[in-house]
Formats: C-alpha cells, structure tokens, sequence
C-alpha cells in the first residue's frame, strides 16, 4: 500500500477527519475540495496527492470505514458457535460503530447514492457481508428451532435497518450510553427473531 | 386554498407526479426546475405560477405527503382503545405508505435535510406527531403492565426506523407483498415491546 493515503499517513488523518465534519454538516453535494483542503490546514493543489476528486474522496472514506467495521465484526464472530451469541455479538458490533462513529457511519447511509455505478457496487458488495452474516445467524437458529420468523429477509431487514439507523437519532448529549443502546439492541434483536433466550 | 397547486389541479398532479420520479432517480441536488418542466410538458417558466424555487416544491412534496399519512394514521387509531390494537393500527399504516408511496417516503428519509432552517422545523414538528403517538402507545402498554420495555425511547426509535426504512429496501418486483410485510411488521413490533399477544 502506497504511503501517501495509508492511514499510518498524519495528513491524510487530518483530511479524513476535516472531510467528515464537512460532510455531516453540509452534505456532499454542498461540499467542495476547496473547503476541505481549507478546513485541513492545506493548498488546495495539494489534496490531489490522495485522490483525484470529491468522489474519490468519498468512496475511500466510505469504503475504509466498512472495511473497518466488517474486519471488527469477523474478529467478534470468531470461535462463536451459538446462535444467540452470535446475534449478541453482531448487534453489539453494529451499535458501537453507529454510536462511536456516528458522523461517519450517518455521511454513509446518506451520502452512498453519490457513487459513481462501479465505486457503488464495489461499496454495495462489502455491504452485503453484513446481511450474510445475519442472514446465517437467523437462518441457523430457525434450522435449530430456536427462532421463529415467518419470512426472514423482512425481520432481517428490520434489524439491519433499525440498527444502522442509529447515527440519525442517536444524540450523544443525550441520556443513553453506549451499554444502554447495546444491552436494549441485544434484546429487541432475540426478541425480534422469536430467540427463547429473552431478557 | 388558492386552486393553483390544490392536489385537484391536474397540472400540479402531473408536476408533482414528474418531480417524484426525478427526485427519486436522480436526487435533490442533481435536479433542476428545467429538468422538471420538461418532464411535465411545461415551459420553465410556468412552474412558477406553483412554486418560487426546487427547494419551495420539495418542502411541498415533502409536508403534503407527510400529511396525508399523518390524517391516515388518525383516521386509522380514531376509536381503538386497546394498546396491542393501537400499536397494530399504527404498524400497518406506516408500512402501507412506505410500500404503497415507496418513492416519495425514500424521498423524504434522503432529502429532508436539503430543505431551509424554517422549512425543516415545520417539517420535523408535523413528523414528531408519529413519535409522539406511538410515545403513548408504548408509555400505556408499559402502565398496563402489557409491555415490557427498558428505555422506552430506544425502543420507540428501533420500531420508527424499521418501519421507514422500508422504502429503501423493499423491492416490488419481488416475491413479498404489502400483506406480508404489515403482518410481519405486526409481529415484530409486538415482540419488540414485549407484548404478551404475540404470534
């Protein structure tokens, strides 16, 4: 991997992090580089050493934050044989992202449609690792009577949605805690799929 | 009301039905007035005798459709007195509009945040109404020890953002259909509150 661009790279720390708050705040489309090398303390010429465009900017954003999430979620996964704890783990995952990295993942949910076809499929591809590993989760515990659904893509579909909607509504000055919304998650989430081990 | 731009005004519903498809296609900010007109078989200019500018339609668009749910959802909950029949009401009404109206409720959920300060706060107070009354469903089921719930408002946001996330995933060419989705949703949102008349 090239250096400029790795995340090992301070300035390019530095871009990530100004880019996020420009995007949470004013969107992509109101975004531009000019505001962004701006905000990063940085000639505007000199963004083009790490990426070529706004797009470009976005995509590695958008693509480096979900392969973070997917490889912490695999490593959660590992050696978790029982369904429930699987799906404990796998909502427990998704609920940290979304609260800890709440601008980030929020600028993902909203900003995805601006992808270019290719960048979005490749975007859309990683993505789908998400719904196969629930999709596994809730197809065993049904094979193990231990969960009942009706159709499994609607409840699958609830949980993913309810979960990624997090970084919408989630207020940080707020009341809950990060153990709030991950213990209540864990339990809508049995509760959703049917799982006998409710609490 | 001035007939100009009344959802009986055959023109208006020919705009109103172009924008829709142009917003959902290709997004708020990618859209021009031009594009619309044309796409209605009007000149630029008479758009004008509906609306002064993008952002006047679709704080339009976005308020009348919200509306017409809002009406439908009391109509829907007018007499019910008993929670579960409540909360089921409440359910089967908001999935109705997000795959009966799916364009214009995935418009809403992207393109909220592109309207004007004093335009979004209208929009919001008029939106908390479904917060506010699935709030009380909730808050009576908890009193009548009918449900069983940690923080209320967790709970409350995980069945709103399931509901109107549908819009985004939910495929009509698919296999599942409106009855599917709303018994579905049934379900889960019972269990979700730890309602004792599950199925």
């Amino acid at each position: 991997m090239r250096l400029a661009g790795s995340n090992r790279d301070a300035t390019w720390t530095r871009i990530r992090s100004a880019g996020v708050e420009l995007l949470f705040k004013r969107g992509y489309e109101a975004m531009n580089t000019r505001q962004l090398a701006e905000a990063a303390g940085l000639k505007p010429g000199s963004l083009y050493y790490y990426f070529a465009s706004k797009e470009e900017f976005l995509h590695r954003l958008l693509v480096d934050l979900l392969q973070e999430i997917v490889d912490d979620l695999e490593e959660n996964l590992e050696g978790l044989e029982d369904v429930d704890d699987r799906l404990d783990a796998f909502v427990r995952v998704l609920v940290k992202w979304h609260v800890q990295r709440r601008e980030e993942t929020f600028i993902a949910s909203i900003e995805v449609r601006a992808l270019s076809h290719d960048r979005h499929q490749e975007y859309m591809a990683l993505r789908d690792r998400f719904d196969v590993t629930l999709a596994q989760i809730v197809h065993d515990g049904i094979e193990q009577g231990r969960y009942k659904i009706k159709h499994e893509s609607i409840a699958r579909n609830a949980i993913l949605s309810a979960l990624t909607a997090i970084s919408g509504w989630y207020d940080p000055k707020g009341p809950l805690g990060l153990d709030d919304l991950a213990d209540d998650f864990v339990t809508l989430s049995r509760r959703m799929v049917g799982s006998k081990r409710r609490r």
